[in-house]
């Protein structure tokens, strides 16, 4: 054996001790001995059932996770994920995200950021067969991608027939395999309390993704219905959610060893991608996409500086791009001082020689390795004009328009024929979408931005330019007569009246004709580009077809190839939910150093300089200064801890999830990782991969210590 | 009693406990207790010899300090110590620097840097009451400056009748108390061996005062003398110099938890300052002067692009300057997490209450801490001035120019009459400098560095201006006409010949006419600043003799307060040969984080990038894949450690020092401190200052893998 492979296989069985692992509700049953060992208390069979405590107490957030932890519907999540709401909420006067906030009573909590929404899955049902089970063979791709997605469309209007509720069809290992999620879908959501940025930011973009770690990263929302305890739109006489479970608060938390799980909706992570795409990401899409948004964001802080108005709105886009560039740099540096190329062309060859002895998951002339690596290098041809091209399409107003047009032009179909996203079930999130634009949106900022980004797209190589849009700009070649173009932008400013949010509400439901003859330039520029625009959706559906062929096949061979070797594989994190396991402890980030698992209060005073992010409320320095602990002390510590580590397997998604101790009782808030984990939606480092959560003692001692928010312990406590 | 008094006394008490102190070897009878109970296993007594083992094998390189490692005065110490010796033998062909350097035998080893010593201490004697006991009182600043001028003159023109001895009269205590110092002075100095610069000065300026680390700073000096066995002038029949004492290298090293000590040259500590004196650094000087280094930088930065020659000459100034302002931002940093202004106060206040109860160290109507302060006051109102005043010297030719004008003025008066530095004894070094210029020095980036230089002293408020120096190049209050600056630059750089080292070395012995009457533009520069110079001179002198009259009173009052509380108080560091005491231990430098104390070869694969200066060379690397540890490997590690933490107290000029194992036997050497030991010039923190060492199992172990040195570790291990 070659010694290549021997690290292989040493590396393989290391792992199935790790905590890696996003596991799906229904694998639960196959880790049961393991959960029980490691420290579980409760029956892992209770966590199975979506429609029972603990799972139940747990919902989505979109893009985040939380958890209600009240009958009354209050829902605990991230400060980072409440930051739109909050920063929607702030005006230059009353300034939320600085001064924090809380809701005397309920007639004083706020309107969340439209769109915004609370959604309980209740139902997961497998739906490979009907999806996957008489595709007929030799499909092209485009027409292979339009069978999957009617298929889908129809399961989705079945599912959704059922009022409230909210249906999306999630595809496992690749599109081996689909299932049909159902999710109640609360859509009257209110901002609670969220504590000053000074708290629930501390540290900011310079301690995002650091450890030691000492932010207060919670908030609270509240789920409302109508009076008939149905979903509803907001409304005045909507009542709080009454869930049917809440979680316990335990205010004791956990110590240095304890075991922990999670349960959230982590968004995508990478982890059964092929060598070259891995390879791809380090040489080309990490340092491209990092230099692009950097430069995004230095021309939005030009944009900004000396318009503290405009600062606020754009304050959660800079935290994205913030968030996703440090996020490049880390994974890039991260896979640097790893080998994870080279471990996957090793399982590469170890599974082509496994494939060579079972033919049946040859694709014809090549494996299915083979045949995957020939469709990812085709899709490569073309990633410089889908991350330009999308860029130039970020000006707010364009993007609206192009929506807007593109809803009149599917709504000539009948709706079940209608794009995904253009139907009858997305118009209010349509109509969400275009009033939520005015908390997000500057003019002078979105037109000078803009530029930037419209000449960035001019500068990549000609052949990935999209004529439509070139033509519109007079762009020829990576030529670009900038005194055109800014006069092209300041006439284009000046005659649209889509910065207004009735204008652009009163745009849905009129018909492509009354687009074609509108004088607004953004309109105008939405309807020139849309021939072009079209043509690369095809293109890219096409492809994806074939993907949704040939990735399936890669990963059914080597799901068979692990489960050969007696080995449980979880499938890619894909938004849906998942419990992940795991143990309270430090680790050994560098040699010469170690992390360890507790940060306590006195941190802070350290760290603090009176200067954002570090500039904690001078009342809670003070409570700490005199040792105000309350009843949060960790005796061991000395002192209230604020954050810690843990081994749990986390990405994007996971944010704001509940940290559950082995009685399923709350300890604790997913919000973030260490820097050594920035690379673990490609892979999971047993020594060095861990997680952050905020203390659920933490929590505690700054509400208590910040004042205002005793009706809210008491509801939690349960002690009302 | 007040808070803030319970608080000073306990920082007291711990400080008992403490690692604490920069100890003379005379004090080390007192702490021969708490050595031997520490881990001390040689005789305390025979630390206190400056004539036998262990002392009389550390020496002094003048800002290094280095130690004789074998029968044939083979001296070890720092990289960075020898960084200019490897620089000045390094061309753009040959670039030592670069690839390291190893001499085959005694023949091929090189000149050291021109003016290069190793000094050993061979007597210490308490001269305090010849230069005080008959100071009449009432004398002027001025007039007391001149006193113990002279005072110091006669005792060092005395003891240097003994032939090959190098004096100097070191005051204690802010001069409450003098000694004389004497050196033996060997002056033939040659480099043996330097690792590359990507082992020595491995992480460079980023690492730079950081932990973890993993720099290999070690290099090999040999001492040589006359072949009567007496200091002489480099010469090709000089013979390597046999110390009667040398250190025994412990191939083992020491382990956690381990008592070290070390001995060495630390420069300078301010640890009994005023309040008010941290206050003005805090606020003016550290971030003033890293304002104005960092800009001197960029200039040079600026200057040397593209000029690979001149950057390698300059690779040692830049080392410093960068040296220096991290460390001014990093006690700026230090500062600003601990509350020594405070603490100082409060023991002021202390104090002051205790001189009220003991009229003797009162100071007519001012207290002796009062008296002091005014001084101070004094002082910082020409502290810009002295600041940029002293960049405005910085051109390499200026500046010769002004030593060499001074030497002649000096010279016309008897030589006992002379200002140190240009006596008789001086003209060596004098020499010796005018010629090493030639190594650290590029016209054009001169030329191009000091323009910068000009034009930042001509920035600052005019009453801080020097008259002549304005009238020079025409500056009119801030006013600078650039035009006519760089045509008078010009003119200076092409008119002069002090460039060339011939022309240097001919202008030393001169007569002041001869100056007078020369054309050359910096030579008359020099003329022309002179009379200028002198009465600021002359006005620094009296501030110093009545610093000379009040800083000892203070100290003595705050020497009798402390031992009135039975503490031993050590003195500031002044260059003079002092031992400190600890043990190899991790820190908790913040909140959540630990330093382990021993780093690992393994660590450096971690780091490496294979850029610089994280590029360790291929071949080492290979080896440390290969886990080629031999007799170098740590068990308890698993690996050869490659630095370590103590609790040494050390600063600069301890670089290089011997770190000694209970035994005295060489276990590492000195060469930094943590991040968080940046401000120990101030203060001591006993939980976080930490020095940093290298490992001699990992200088044994590079020097086994780079190859070529097995001469030099048979000799240093008694083997040949």
């Amino acid at each position: 054996m070659k010694p290549g492979l021997i690290v292989l296989l040493i590396m393989m069985s290391l792992s199935l001790y790790a905590a890696e692992g996003m596991w799906t509700p229904a694998q639960l049953p196959e880790l049961s001995n393991v959960l029980e060992a490691k420290g579980l208390e409760i029956d892992p069979g209770s966590m199975t059932d979506l429609t029972a405590h603990p799972m139940k107490a747990i919902v989505s957030l979109g893009d985040c996770t939380a958890s209600f932890v009240s009958p009354k519907g209050l829902v605990i999540t991230n400060h980072h994920c409440a930051h739109g709401s909050i920063s929607y909420n702030s005006t230059d006067e009353r300034n939320l995200l600085r001064d924090g906030f809380v809701a005397g009573s309920f007639a004083d909590e706020l309107p969340a950021l439209p769109g915004s929404r609370v959604l309980v899955t209740v139902a997961v049902e497998d739906v490979s067969e009907t999806i996957l089970g008489d595709l007929p063979a030799g499909l092209s791709g485009r027409a292979r991608y339009q069978a999957i997605e009617d298929s889908e469309k129809e399961l989705v209007r079945e599912c959704e027939k059922d009022k409230g509720h909210r249906c999306r069809v999630a595809s496992y290992h690749g599109g081996s395999q689909y299932e049909l999620i159902k999710q109640l879908e609360i859509r009257d959501v209110r901002l609670v309390h969220a504590p000053p940025a000074s708290v629930g930011k501390y540290g900011g973009d310079v301690d995002n993704w650091m450890w030691p770690r000492h932010t207060g990263d919670y908030s609270f929302y509240r789920a409302y219905v109508g009076p008939d305890g149905l979903p509803a739109d907001p409304a005045e006489d909507n009542v709080p959610y009454q869930p049917d479970y809440w979680l316990k608060v335990q205010p004791k938390g956990v110590q240095d060893g304890d075991f922990v799980m999670l349960a959230g909706y982590p968004d995508h992570t990478n982890r059964y991608r092929l060598s070259s795409e891995v390879a791809n990401v380090i040489d080309w899409r990490y340092p491209e996409y990092k230099i692009a948004l950097e430069a995004w964001l230095a021309a939005i802080m030009t944009a900004i500086e000396g318009n503290p108005d405009a600062a606020l709105k754009y304050a959660p886009l800079i935290s994205a791009i913030n968030n996703e560039t440090k996020n490049y740099g880390g994974m890039l540096e991260g896979f640097s001082k790893g080998n994870l190329v080279e471990l996957k062309q090793q399982l590469e060859s170890v599974l082509q020689a496994w494939i060579a002895e079972h033919p049946e998951y040859q694709d014809g002339d090549l494996s299915t390795v083979e045949a995957l690596q020939a469709l990812v290098n085709e899709s490569q041809s073309r990633q410089q004009r889908k991350l330009y091209y999308q860029l130039a399409y970020r000006s707010a107003l364009l993007s609206a328009a192009r929506s807007l047009y593109r809803l009149a032009r599917e709504q000539e179909k009948p709706d079940e024929a209608r794009e995904p996203g253009y139907q009858e079930r997305d118009l209010v999130r349509i109509g969400e979408q275009m009033t939520r634009i005015e908390g997000t949106f500057d003019v002078e900022v979105d037109q000078q931005v803009w530029r930037h980004l419209v000449l960035a797209y001019s500068a990549i190589p000609e052949d990935q330019h999209v004529d439509a849009y070139d033509h519109w700009f007079g762009i020829d070649g990576n030529e670009v007569d900038t005194e055109a173009l800014d006069r092209k932008l300041e006439q284009m400013y000046a005659g649209t009246s889509l910065g207004d949010t009735q204008v652009r509400l009163d745009w849905i439901g009129k018909t492509p004709e009354a687009f074609e003859f509108s004088d607004d330039p953004f309109i105008r520029m939405a309807v020139a580009l849309f021939d072009n625009d079209m043509e690369i959706e095809e293109w890219n559906k096409g492809l994806t077809g074939r993907y949704q062929e040939a990735r399936p096949r890669f990963m059914r061979s080597l799901l068979a190839f692990q489960q050969a070797r007696g080995r449980v594989v979880y499938p890619d994190a894909n938004s849906t939910l998942r419990i992940t396991y795991g143990v309270v402890t430090g680790s050994e980030p560098r040699d010469g150093m170690v992390y360890v698992p507790f940060t306590t209060l006195e941190g802070i005073v350290e760290k603090d300089t009176g200067v954002e992010p570090f500039d904690m409320p001078p009342e809670l320095l003070e409570a700490i200064g005199e040792k105000q602990y309350g009843a949060y002390i960790d005796e061991q510590l000395g002192s209230v801890p604020v954050n810690f580590l843990s081994t749990l397997d986390t990405t994007g998604g996971n944010s704001g999830s509940p940290t559950l101790n082995g009685r399923a009782e709350l300890v604790g808030l997913q919000f973030d990782g260490t820097y050594e984990s920035i690379i673990s939606d490609w892979d999971f480092l047993q020594d060095k991969t861990r997680s952050i959560q905020v203390d659920i003692r933490y929590i505690l001692w700054t509400m208590e210590q910040l004042g205002g928010a005793e009706h809210l312990l008491k509801e939690m406590m349960g002690s009302e």
